[in-house]
């Protein structure tokens, strides 16, 4: 084979040890694209059954917020990376590894009072939000928004841990709350409709980014994604994006959810992983969301990404019941099934894939296939 | 979610255990497209290392030659299938388990002679043959078709096992060995291309087939493959091979390798297995040939198979030295790395998937990111 200087210089040393904390379907999908690339993935998790633990042999049982458990684990790998934002960085500081995003990014991004400081530092377009105890404060903000939106600092997802106020009895109830000083508020922002954009970085500082995509929330939980859409305002956007994740020294993928608001892109939140609304990618582009996450972790550089399709769009497969589901044999979808042991009602138990001429023409061929499951 | 009576009729039953018989590669692409459909993929294999060892936690040491690994091995799960059609057949049957394909399928398949013979019998197209020590008839075989090809009748693959007979001094070699008899003496078929059909059939009885395809071979062993292509009798031989495999009542993926002899389409080899020139499915179309190979088990309804794009390619990562290779990040393919832990000349170490608007297009993707690799 012939080698050009480039390609050495852009080689993947393969047989690299990445350890993922975590075991879930995130976790899950870093091991299968890792191994791809002929990399050795960790994982450490508290379950055999964890969807991750289920795919490399390389899993560790423990937990990641246990001292001993993570020094044992640190000591396997070359570096450590996150299925979730919400790591323990006072337990991980105690353990020397190679953190990667860093430390300080994930304690920054973890907390929404801090991210959202944070975005307002870099001039980024966010929602007006205050974070206070003080109930008088508070009924202010609430008149002059016309209700809010109470998140809690840490932990909330899929909204859990949000607070929606939008009348005086929920403001009322909102106000009793003991631990107010946990919950960030954040303005109402309508909008008509809900985007996001997948970037990353490389540790050689490089920046990407998918194309901008369109997802629709069920229950607060993401429920299908389609794409690519436009936005006169997302070239901008990006510019700031790109510049924001130079200045804080991001390395990863990070994914930065938006709200159209007819004229403009605002961040509603932002997740430092890879996530829920680039699944897509698994199928629709040469370099999905996971293997670039890896390339990021590794400083490869990353050619410009292009869709295999003109359009691409996923639906989660959630689960309604608590009975074992019946998943079919889709006909334009690529199913990607977690192997979770239980179901249960909101739970994300897979997803679907599919591409097609159009994004529209992608999400039907989801939503036929989709018909098929019993979940 | 709704829920058709078709859809539930042909529900996958997720979690049903299934066994595979060997660790390399292709037992690596059937843990991973299974445990994508909700599987639990059980592997018996010699060495910790193997490919397919590394992606699964229900990884089994043993040898399946061995009677007693064998009978740990099936009592873990709920059927068996293989990666290589050269299981031995006599050591299978002292164990019950159910086998796909079934062990008379695989014992007449596996053994070019007796392939031969079945495929004569039904009145498939091939090439004309002999088996017999009688060096006369031999010679005039050779006379006859001026030349011939002896393959080894068991474990040959990739060129392996296979003598080339063109002249006086190779015939006079050939006529020298003592074990003839292990040989099965075929004309040469003087070919255009050689083109490839994957087909499928599944425990209800339901026949389907991918596009034909196009492979070109270096050192007798698959190099890349584009498709579709189209044959004029190709429609005819599908035709063929559905009634051939009804007749056999044979369940599961098998793949026809094909000469295209400007005129006729004539069946060079069959192996009763997922197949190097089907690995292109796995990004091409919705349901890839180890997804369908499990479908076909499990008897599942299989939808028409379409693929994303009017043209896809693969192309085979070998190894052509000893060292560590150096892997790149690819622009326009998809990478499918093996985590073999030696690299040696000649060794298929990974591959390559494309798509584009056609073949041709998609097999410069591929290689165009070839060029990448120091293998």
């Amino acid at each position: 084979m012939k080698t050009t200087e480039t390609s050495i210089k852009n080689s993947i040393r393969n047989n690299i040890k990445i350890g993922v904390l975590g075991g879930g379907q995130l976790a899950r999908m870093l091991c299968d694209q890792g191994h791809k690339m002929g990399l050795e993935v960790h994982v450490l998790s508290q379950h055999k059954n964890d969807p991750a633990a289920l795919v490399t042999r390389h899993w560790h049982k423990g937990s990641y917020t246990n001292l001993k458990d993570l020094k044992t684990f640190a000591a396997k790998v070359d570096m450590i990376t996150y299925e979730s934002e919400f790591a323990d960085t006072q337990v991980l500081k105690q353990v020397k590894s190679k953190y990667v995003p860093s430390l300080k990014n994930i304690s920054t991004l973890q907390d929404r009072l801090t991210q959202k400081i944070s975005l307002t530092k870099h001039k980024l377009p966010t929602s007006p939000f205050i974070h206070t105890s003080d109930e008088m404060l508070i009924t202010q903000f609430y008149k002059k928004y016309k209700g809010f939106v109470a998140k809690k600092r840490m932990f909330g997802y899929d909204g859990y841990g949000t607070v929606i106020v939008k009348n005086k009895k929920q403001l009322d109830a909102f106000l009793k709350l003991s631990d107010k000083d946990n919950y960030i508020i954040e303005a109402f922002i309508p909008f008509k409709r809900e985007l996001s954009i997948i970037c990353a970085r490389t540790s050689k500082g490089q920046f990407i980014h998918y194309p901008t995509i369109e997802s629709v929330q069920k229950d607060a939980k993401c429920f299908s994604v389609k794409g690519p859409v436009t936005h006169s305002k997302s070239s901008t956007l990006i510019k700031k994006l790109k510049n924001y994740l130079t200045k804080i020294n991001y390395v990863g993928v990070i994914a930065f959810e938006l709200f159209d608001n007819n004229n403009d892109l605002i961040i509603n939140e932002v997740a430092p992983r890879v996530h829920n609304t680039g699944h897509h990618t698994l199928d629709s582009f040469a370099i999905d969301q996971f293997s670039l996450h890896l390339h990021c972790l590794l400083g490869h550089k990353v050619p410009a990404l292009q869709p295999y399709n003109k359009g691409f769009a996923m639906i989660n497969l959630i689960g309604s019941k608590k009975t074992r589901p019946k998943l079919t044999v889709c006909k334009q979808s690529k199913l990607h099934w977690y192997e979770k042991k239980d179901n249960r009602p909101g739970r994300k138990m897979g997803h679907i894939n599919s591409m097609s001429s159009s994004a529209d023409k992608a999400l039907l061929n989801c939503k036929k296939d989709l018909k098929g499951f019993d979940l």
